[in-house]
């Protein structure tokens, strides 16, 4: 007797079997007295297909136009999983963006939603109806459509729990949980019951693929439950949710790991302000994302400065960075782009300390040599050679004992 | 120094490079300093791929729903669109019905335009872009989505003309005009260089399948000039326009053939009120339509009627009959379906006899027996046997002088 927001991925609606899967699934949470609402992600690879196409027409489609283009892969899946719920006889429709109220700024490819005025879907919901909104999209004061960005229809999701205040946002899709480790690398790895928004952000941000970081944060701020689970069977899943509600105990809560890392170190940069901004604004400029920033400490006035880009961000950070460092006199740069990064979060390390210590010393038994070293308060990421993170994931895994079961882990 | 509303078919724009000779073709038009608008269609067959899709969903598809599934075939090809004019240069926007202000009833599947606010479209236009609109669809009152059945892009097309003040629609397709009858049958049939509105609602609505009725009627009630050509090459092609322009001669404009047709006589029908409406009443009900409806003299108080439904009907309208048949006490039915419609048009009939009597002896020249006749001012319909629509054809062609180029026909 509540109201739930249930969001499924591509893969949980890739073809017409699954989509009547999942309208089974929808229909039978409506059947338990619950208003429902249900996002969903374009079929498939849809939206591969549609960014193929628009490079068929020109290299650098306006993003406008490709906004308009890919808003339609969300539409289809949408319309059709109001048929499949029709067909067994559930009452349902299907909103786009714009009919669902999703306001958002005027910044295509990206926008940020600015605003939900959820009354149109309110009153579908007060008829009894299914109410499926297409993720993804929103629309602008001028009528236009724009996309979300990365994570956009998990953001979609949580967006509208948080208007419709919902009982809790459900997101399926193909994985059944968050773990404490990544389970193809790590058989022990155990699915968690719970987590709180903040280990979850940190999981998500440096390599746990379960959940958008965006859609998370977004989740904390507005406090919605995020149920994640499998859409393909009812094995229970993790709840992310406030920390009020845990007792964390000692252990971590989980290991993230990301492959696709690559560094460049600047040699011999003039300790001097306005230095890293000189190097990074163009690389800013450029769209090209930098993971973890590292500058050695000044000896005799210059000093070397790292940075972690994804590997095929490389090649470009280098042209852009390039003139910088010629303009400031450094002595010139090197790289490394067969590095991953590793991380261990739990709110546990705020209160107990030694969880440094310990993980420098694993890696070190299984002789893992950390080349960088970064850390927030729930977090520690040691970034390692490439080929060594299957060994460093299963050495911190079992050091800070998550093979095995214990309460506080549920 | 016009504006002027080009409207492009599926064929036209079915894949990447058909699309960019359109933006070409338009950016030529807009270069000569024209407002265009463009009104495009569905890449080649999506609308039928998004169909199939909807069927291995459910038998039925929702109306609604199926709506907002259609409509994204034209979205994904005006944003192609746009793109492809902003990669030569030429700015340009598209847009959704909703967007270009398409307000239809809320009659899903079939709806129709109630009114147009072009005010996006002109605000776009004294930008000095180029406006693409999504055929085939509009939205409702509730912003919910509709399409607006068969000939739904031509009858965007022409209702935009009318609500901007077009100088004209130009309507490109993969044929490059009206001809006095099909050239794949008759190698003498010739180009019309014009033809006037009604001519060309009856060679429409009788068979020719150059374009929709609906769309040329809608011209004719706004007198939008419709210029009908090819999209593959520069052909001169065909303009629409009214009855004042022209000076009609002699010869008829043309020869429209359709071979999907088969027909019903109900037997010993009493001859009183009520009749028609008890056999036909179920049928429309079950939305087949029928096109001719011919019932003979009465003969000692019984009837025969008889009615043609395309070929595809004619189980379900047998189907729908039946009972009628009983209840009326009629003596039972038969049917052929293996008939034509042959249909001679022209401007020329209304003050020259003789044109119905000139048919009919070509005809029994030929030998070719005439199953059921029906008339209009300007156009007679033979039912025929299938087997003989090209010797009819032809012989009609010549014997009217179709043949001969002459300055009546330009």
């Amino acid at each position: 007797m509540a109201r739930i927001v249930q969001k499924y991925g591509g893969t949980s609606v890739s073809n017409a079997d699954r989509i009547r899967n999942v309208a089974q699934r929808v229909l039978s949470t409506r059947s338990k007295g619950n208003d429902v609402v249900v996002v969903v992600s374009a079929m498939g690879d849809t939206t591969d297909h549609l960014i193929a196409l628009a490079h068929q027409i020109c290299k650098n489609p306006d993003e406008r136009e490709m906004d308009l283009l890919l808003s339609t892969g969300e539409l289809v899946s949408s319309a059709l999983l109001a048929m499949a719920l029709r067909n067994i006889g559930q009452e349902a429709v299907s909103l786009s963006g714009l009919q669902a109220g999703i306001k958002t700024e005027a910044r295509f490819g990206r926008a940020r939603i600015t605003s939900i005025d959820p009354k149109r879907i309110i009153k579908e919901l007060d008829k009894g109806r299914v109410v499926i909104v297409a993720g993804f999209q929103g629309f602008t004061d001028e009528l236009d459509v724009t996309t979300l960005g990365r994570g956009g229809s998990d953001t979609t999701a949580v967006a509208l729990s948080a208007s419709l205040e919902a009982a809790r946002c459900e997101r399926f899709t193909d994985v059944e949980g968050v773990y404490t480790a990544d389970p193809r690398i790590v058989p022990e790895a155990r699915k968690l019951k719970d987590i709180s928004y903040d280990e979850m952000l940190e999981l998500a941000s440096y390599g746990a693929k379960v959940m958008h970081p965006r859609a998370v944060e977004l989740g904390g701020v507005y406090n919605v439950p995020i149920f994640v689970a499998s859409s393909f069977n009812s094995a229970p899943g993790t709840l992310i949710h406030g920390d009020a509600l845990m007792e964390p105990g000692n252990k971590l809560r989980g290991i993230a790991h990301d492959s696709d890392m690559a560094k460049v170190t600047v040699l011999g940069v003039p300790d001097r302000p306005g230095v890293a901004a000189a190097l990074f604004e163009p690389m800013c400029a450029a769209q090209i994302r930098m993971d973890t920033i590292v500058q050695n400490t000044s000896t005799s006035g210059v000093t070397d400065l790292t940075f972690t880009v994804a590997q095929g961000d490389l090649h470009k950070a280098i042209q852009k960075v390039e003139p910088a460092i010629k303009e400031l006199g450094a002595k010139g740069w090197t790289s490394d782009e067969k590095l991953a990064k590793i991380s261990i979060v739990g709110s546990a390390m705020k209160k107990t300390p030694g969880y440094a210590a310990r993980a420098f010393q694993t890696l070190y038994e299984v002789g893992v040599n950390i080349e960088m070293l970064t850390t927030s308060e729930i977090r520690i990421t040691a970034i390692i050679d490439k080929t060594r993170v299957v060994d460093a994931t299963r050495a911190l895994h079992k050091a800070f004992g998550l093979d095995s079961l214990d309460k506080d882990q549920g």
